[in-house]
């Protein structure tokens, strides 16, 4: 608020002045009185003025009794997953009635550190959809591997004052809490001494351990996976949020733990989206809408995606329809399922009938474009010299992130080279550090990805996105591999030398600023190139699998730039076995 | 929350380092679940650690299943009501239950501006009970009287940043608001540019006006009088405060307006409380009992006088029984009526049935002590000269502070000075201006105070606190209001020249560092005197009936240091009538 804007508002409503827009018989959600309201909105200077009494409009319009729905608030989530820009995200969400996300931009500051930083600020401020940040709390996730760099309490400490950063991000590194690490305390402390919020990050921790983790001040959790967790969470003051990701998926599931009582430390988040789950299921309004037909109030459901997230945030200007807040909120039809029509961000249309009208122009990617710094890389560096028949092996688990310990006895040439058996489905996989040019690249066995010939590459590669590579054979790991660092990142496949179809990611080797239509369209058509050419199983998602591979905090085998790595007993391992 | 405080709260939790206190077998009234949960409660260095779990502590007390109930949180108040500086007021609400306020210095501010701030917020660092401050927003409350200093923008400034500062108190100038008048903007501005709270004050306000002030930002409203205006202003976003003062008592009347979809935006405050109040009826316990005995859930009247305010006014560290929160709780028998028996604050032992444990230690009242900067006073300028017989005269309405504009035809003497006729019960009132010796002193004519003989005087004389004095004759009000004087303000009673009795404030003349015990014999002893030696109406308070005839804005007649002024005009009339 600032004096200007109050004194239009104060004017409108006591007709001294016309505003902006008036929308005319609305059944409001009122998510402060938890009812439905029957009234008229006024709206100036892209704020709501107030509600039907003797006030004038420029402009009307009528809406014949439609809804009016608060816009939905993201408590929790990495943009990066949608390989869009902020921008470009901003463009695929807002058409499904999200006006706000709390944005942890874990992924490219992995990769870029604080240019990564400066850059999702300074596209927030282009954005249409309001994008506020977690500054990432653990980067680099692990020691055990190379991100872009190593974010500590002092680099922190450079944004935590920004209006746009809400405080530090998921606070993934709960062992650390529970043994206050003095690397972990540092960073907490940053948030105690600015009155900044702490998120947390906390599957299964339960009991003295999650006092403690709530003690040290951090205040929400997304990894809440039972309605028993839930209702621990809850009692001691957390706010919990129902996940509705790509992957992870806990509306259902959590729903059950929530009732009057606990009901308004309760939100709702998406954590990891794809684009291709943005365009067919929707955004907020999906998990909403789940709940919703699992028999949830609709107005409740509203109020948790809404106002409890901004009361949450501290986002004294949003969550609700009322004067004085941005008129950020759109119209729909039912609130049995929710499918928003006309969709206004500070009382200006930017989305309709699912559609994006007001689109977000993209800023400059300086100094996240095209960050492949590799040294040192050959095809030679994929070999892969064994020292024995019988070797570990990583066993992927169709539709997760975890991975089995296996092992295998695999056939070597005379050199003692690991020899591709087209009759074995054991493939090789590489990771090459792209960020600081260290010239690291490591090598491991692969089985259960399906693919018969050729290679897939990704610079999307959790948590500290070096390139990935899988492959048959050297010479198409190593033709993915320059090509993806041609392309400044992104998604490859090669066969026969040749690549058959690229995914640009400019941003970062993690997003473009493509919108997220064009980008769907591609990675649907890479999908199908990637099973029926390259025949890669169709139990898994050929990128997404690979993704998470060199995550070394999800067990079983991960590979990183490092080596091979065992989560079970946090150490590297040696991939020969006796 | 800090490092050090986060680590030893940790070790407490993972069993690595023993409590300070546990309390364990309470029935914990749990504020975030809505319901009672029993269990035992570990606290280390003043904040709860967490749960019953593998826990251990140096000392333990058995509940034996007493309630555990967060301490309460009063919305709204003014300290100075109950003539006790906030370290002695402190010792009077913390038996109760009472472990935060949020007080508005509005009438310490009204005589001594900036010391008086430095004052309060000194006493507060004091103070065993939490005390924030809403920075007054309205001094002088009128153009119409002369208050000790001008408080503007420039003046909110200086403070609105200290934390201990939660934003700008009651705009009572809701006419300034609707008309955004510049001087009261300005002073709004100040809390935009500073993401900070604005109280409000809006009795009566409704449709296109509340929706205008609170498009300006006001947050809350303490003088809600109907159900119908609660349900209006809690569905546009207001907190309604269910005070329950000395005078004005709003909690049973506001309450059929509170239901399972509003609640959440209501909170308990008392305003105005006197110390005999506090001392028979408790404190923020007294409404909430009230409610209760209404048929109010007790844990849904507990979470409105708890965490609702804490949410209210951004004070995560409170308002609920949690990790990392202050151990500011008590133990009670019974939620049907709350009598607080042991009361901790930072978990210490502060209050037991009743009675204070821990006292506060009061500050030097540097710059608000003795302030009597009167000048040119003596007895003859309270000779009142007519110039007719048919006067303007000030109707006492008993129990009420507003005044009927009342008439009468007196008796003059033959220079035309007003002559006391102990048949009627008319009076003279003077108010002598006491801040900056600017000599102005006022008289009038005053009906239904009783008295037959002698003088009452007061330096509590809202808004602006001048010397106010009753008396039948002008030498009984000279020898009060030079008593006054030389006590540096408080309450006298004269009879025959001599003072009968004083209650002496020494804090600028509005408070004493006497305790609340002593306070309360004093005034019971001056009631008895005034009724049975000066005989003041029994249907009259003697000293608080005084204390608001110097009040312009409330209607009908006031006199201020300037003149009789009529507020239904706003403007000052003559007492002579034709």
């Amino acid at each position: 608020m600032n004096k200007e804007l109050a004194k239009k508002l104060i004017d409108v409503d006591m007709g001294r002045q016309e505003a902006d827009l008036a929308i005319m018989n609305v059944k409001l959600v009122n998510v402060f009185s938890s009812e439905i309201e029957e009234t008229d909105i006024y709206i100036a200077d892209g704020y709501v003025a107030g509600f039907r009494g003797n006030k004038k409009a420029k402009k009307e319009i009528d809406a014949k009794g439609m809804y009016l729905v608060p816009g939905f608030i993201d408590g929790h989530c990495h943009i990066e997953s949608s390989h869009l820009s902020p921008t470009a995200f901003s463009d695929s969400v807002l058409p499904f009635g999200t006006t706000t996300v709390i944005a942890d931009p874990h992924e490219i500051c992995n990769v870029c550190g604080e240019a990564a930083m400066k850059y999702m600020i300074s596209s927030a401020g282009n954005a249409i959809l309001s994008i506020y940040y977690m500054y990432p709390s653990c980067v680099p996730a692990t020691p055990f591997e190379h991100a872009g760099c190593v974010l500590d309490a002092s680099e922190i400490e450079k944004f935590i004052d920004e209006d746009i950063v809400k405080g530090i991000g998921e606070m993934m590194n709960y062992p650390g809490v529970a043994n206050h690490d003095e690397f972990v305390m540092d960073k907490l402390e940053v948030a105690y001494r600015h009155k900044k919020k702490i998120d947390g990050h906390a599957p299964d921790v339960k009991g003295d351990g999650l006092d403690a983790y709530i003690a040290a001040g951090i205040s929400t959790d997304h990894e809440c996976a039972t309605p028993e967790d839930l209702v621990e969470r809850t009692k001691r003051g957390m706010y919990v949020l129902l996940r509705q990701g790509t992957a992870c998926k806990n509306v259902l599931g959590l729903l059950p733990g929530v009732n009057d009582g606990n009901y308004r430390r309760v939100m709702f988040c998406t954590d990891d989206r794809q684009p291709q789950t943005i365009r067919n299921d929707g955004h907020i309004n999906h998990g909403v809408n789940l709940a919703i037909g699992a028999g949830l109030d609709p107005v409740r459901a509203i109020t948790m995606a809404t106002l409890n997230a901004a009361e949450c945030f501290g986002l004294d200007d949003r969550g609700a329809i009322a004067p004085g807040r941005r008129a950020d909120f759109f119209l729909a039809d039912s609130l049995e399922k929710i499918e928003p029509d006309k969709v206004f961000v500070l009382g200006k249309l930017v989305a309709e009938k699912g559609s994006i009208i007001l689109r977000s122009r993209p800023v400059r990617p300086e100094g996240v474009a095209g960050r492949m710094n590799v040294k040192n890389f050959s095809e030679e560096r994929l070999a892969l010299k064994l020292e024995s028949d019988h070797v570990r092996v990583i066993d992927i688990v169709p539709g997760g992130v975890v991975t089995k310990a296996g092992d295998a006895y695999v056939g070597r040439d005379k050199d003692g080279f690991w020899v591709h058996d087209p009759k074995e489905d054991i493939l090789k996989l590489a990771v090459v550090e792209r960020h600081n040019g260290l010239g690291n690249v490591a090598v491991a066995l692969i089985r259960g990805y399906g693919m018969r010939d050729g290679a897939v590459a990704t610079s999307i590669a959790h948590d500290s996105h070096n390139i990935i590579a899988i492959g048959s054979n050297d010479h198409d790991m190593a033709v993915a591999i320059e090509e993806l660092i041609s392309l400044g990142g992104g998604i490859t496949m090669v066969q026969n030398g040749k690549v058959i179809d690229s995914h640009r990611l400019e941003v970062a080797g993690l997003m473009t600023d493509d919108n997220v239509d064009d980008v769907c369209r591609k990675l649907d058509d890479m999908h199908e190139k990637a099973a029926k050419i390259l025949k890669v199983s169709p139990e898994i998602d050929p990128f997404m699998t690979l993704c998470f591979m060199a995550l070394p905090v999800i067990p079983e085998y991960k590979l990183t730039d490092i080596g091979l790595f065992d989560v079970r007993i946090f150490d590297f391992v040696d991939i020969n076995l006796a």
